[in-house]
């Protein structure tokens, strides 16, 4: 979506809410004369009119009179008016400029969720001089009106698209501000040093080498925390986008049980309008907070059988996408070549997992189980039925996803790509005004790394942001936000 | 759902919106000291409890501090006292009894809509006191605060389950009171005799036979109103309910080209995220503003072949659950014997549909098509490549599915089978009544069949409306209404 398609404060409209029946849906508008345009097709257009910023009016949307042109049959129109069509019974929330969320004038109308009662009343807005919004418009505005920053404008997006509560609340720490403020702390210790460094170079006191008297520390600290905060991007990033976790194993392991225990235990907070697909199960779970999706696959046996084979072809390329995979093992029957084959030449982090623990007959063949230097990441016995075992699983899954990851998840943990992008910038400039500073370079050269530092820093926020990079954050939003 | 779990007054709460990605989301509160409640876990607590009704108020819902016990590690907790967490960004609409939906202090939150934030809003409101609201709950408080009838009622489930725009028109008429003021006009017609009777029970005029004197023009004015009432019926049910439409034909008779043409032409204002089955399509479309659920199915052609069979069986019984089947048979190869069986065995009304009209090789053939003596209700030629017929196929759905229908669709139509009992058995009454007086039965008799009609015609407005009656209607809502 091209920057200039944004057009703020021309009057756009959409859809704000999932399109599945539910009891209520809302169609949002906004922009100048938004009030005046609904209340051409509101029954109270007088109470619309002069509601106050912040209050809701109760009506019906109407087609106006004049614009019902479908009759019922064949009978000759009596008058020249026909008659206004009513279309849902709908509560208008009115908001006043600049108290709103884009800041601008704005309407939210609160109908019935049935999605055709939803789309005829956003039909109507677009007939009535409202532009269908563009993805992420809505807070963009709010952005370009100075009710948001760039971090919280994209914790909106990431808030919405949260699997689990862990990631919900990560996001909603960056929406509050944090990452805003700990941004902000840093650049105003880059700002300080620069303010030092300006009054010596106009007015230098001495001959010393400033690299004597320069004090680092502001600068050596905000390395400290501009680290920290990239560092803490991959934790963030797998809380957001999840991680792909596969179950493997020959025909029979367990794996379809082991698959509905989890997401019996675990299932994650997903849309409860989800199909499924055809070729392998999939599912979203949260394991210990982390979005997993999680997938079971067929068996991996060789065969000759030509659609088995075809299976077995896509279930190998799910384990090689896998963050994790689960190699079951039935412990009634034990391990066989097959399963050594597997484990021997898996190259992802692979947890071994005995299931069916609960049957009697398990026991005596456990010590005779076959594991000469089997490459695996760890070992689990589990019984699905019983759920002995889940939560052992649960945690060296964790262990696996987060190892390598800076454990302390704080709330001013990045929220993008892009402001790691950003953040790691502002990072390496900081440490080359360092290496200048005390290589005696030009007062003037050292200056120079450090505004870089700022104006990157000055993009995570959006202070200082190009065209093409807002126009790519906010073409990822829902429309309607 | 047993009526005496619905207890009014009670706190209750539920997400209203569909839980998919969105821009918005709402959970919904109703009952007494919901507001107070709702305060607990609200950033500016005071700022609600002032609120005055239909008023908004921005802030944060958050954990309350006490109730905190996660801790992100094995570190200490410092004071005796936990942070509280932020949940979400919120707006919440204020509503105050009796001004609101269910009558009752009502609290709307405003929330962002993705399914882990709106599920994270009301397990903190099910925490905080309220209890998970039942199905139709709000709108059983809306009936019983006197806030709607049973017509407008069970309108509002209609509205939301539309799948065409007719049929959202016809349950916004009954949501706007078109039933309920035509029930009541009828019921003042009959009220009106009886009260006439009554003064001559009283009074006793002279010895004539009452039927002489006797004004049966209220009564008969009633018949006709409540005829016309029960014939709506069947036509409102096939607007609310659709119809089947299948597609049937041999292999390549362009069964699928045409499934997508109609999709494209007319596809039904569906879901966005619905799933699709494994052994049939199926889609809604909306045919001339009927809800029709199309169905593509796999050939009919006799075969060996153990799977294509079970798929042969299973488009034969979709072909008897149709209402309309549409035969399609391929105008460049013509009809061959196979088709003119099925053409001739096939039960259901049948639009026998010549498909590929666009290629220049059927000019020469379609003169040979063999037709004697098929069974079908029409024919229509079509390229599902151009659109050329589409129309003209559409028209020829609508007239089989009409036929039979009262074509006049007024808005005063009934909206559910329990209406249509109810108002049939009303009619029965006063028919009966009215033959009754002409054969000179006891005007007690009368007046009895007549007060009988009014408590029937009572139950469709809930005037007398029995407890298992009200049960089985708020159970067919979402939750959440």
């Amino acid at each position: 979506m091209a920057l200039n398609q944004y057009t703020p404060e021309e009057p756009i409209s959409s859809i704000a809410t999932a399109l599945a029946p539910a009891a209520l849906g809302i169609v949002r508008v906004s922009g100048k004369g938004c009030v005046e345009l609904v209340s051409k097709v509101f029954s109270r257009p007088r109470a619309l009119l002069e509601a106050p910023g912040n209050t809701i009016v109760y009506g019906w949307i109407t087609t106006p009179a004049e614009s019902e042109q479908k009759t019922g049959g064949p009978e000759p129109v009596e008058g020249p008016q026909t008659k206004a069509q009513k279309i849902d019974e709908v509560l208008c929330a009115v908001y006043r400029a600049p108290k709103s969320y884009t800041g601008e004038d704005m309407v939210e109308i609160f109908c019935h969720g049935g999605p055709a009662v939803v789309t005829a009343v956003q039909n109507l807005m677009l007939k009535s001089g409202f532009r269908q919004a563009n993805r992420g418009e809505y807070t963009f505005r709010a952005y370009i009106n100075g009710k948001t920053d760039l971090t919280r404008a994209e914790a909106v997006r990431e808030i919405i698209d949260s699997h689990t509560d862990d990631s919900r609340s990560h996001a909603a720490g960056r929406l509050a501000g944090a990452l805003y403020e700990e941004i902000d702390s840093i650049k105003k210790l880059i700002v300080d040093t620069v303010a030092a460094i300006e009054v010596e170079i106009e007015y230098p006191e001495d001959e010393e080498n400033f690299s004597d008297t320069f004090d680092c520390s502001g600068l050596e600290q905000a390395v400290r925390r501009l680290k920290s905060l990239v560092d803490s991007w991959k934790g963030e990033k797998l809380y957001q986008d999840g991680a792909r976790v596969v179950l493997a194993g020959r025909t029979n392991a367990g794996k379809s049980s082991l698959f509905n225990a989890i997401l019996k235990e675990e299932r994650a907070i997903v849309s409860d309008v989800e199909g499924t697909t055809r070729d392998w199960l999939e599912s979203w779970a949260g394991i210990n907070g982390i979005p997993v999706r999680l997938f079971d696959t067929a068996g991996l046996r060789a065969t000759d059988d030509v659609v088995e084979a075809q299976g077995v072809e896509l279930s190998r390329s799910l384990v090689n996408d896998a963050d994790v995979v689960l190699y079951l093992v039935d412990s009634t029957t034990g391990m066989n070549d097959e399963d050594e084959a597997f484990l021997n030449t898996c190259q992802i982090p692979c947890i071994l997992v005995w299931t069916k623990i609960d049957c009697h007959n398990n026991m005596s063949l456990r010590g005779a189980q076959r594991r000469s230097k089997l490459q695996y990441s760890s070992e689990v016995h589990l019984s699905a039925k019983t759920g002995t075992g889940l939560s052992d699983l649960f945690n060296q899954i964790e262990k696996i996803l987060t190892s390598g990851l800076s454990t302390e998840r704080t709330q001013a943990g990045l929220g993008s790509a892009r402001q790691k992008d950003a953040v790691a910038e502002a990072l390496e400039r900081v440490r080359h005004a360092l290496a200048a500073a005390a290589d005696n370079y030009s007062l003037d050269a050292v200056v120079q790394d450090l505004e870089d530092a700022l104006d990157s820093l000055g993009e995570v926020t959006g202070i200082v942001t190009p065209d093409d990079v807002l126009g790519s954050i906010f073409a990822n939003f829902c429309v309607g936000k």
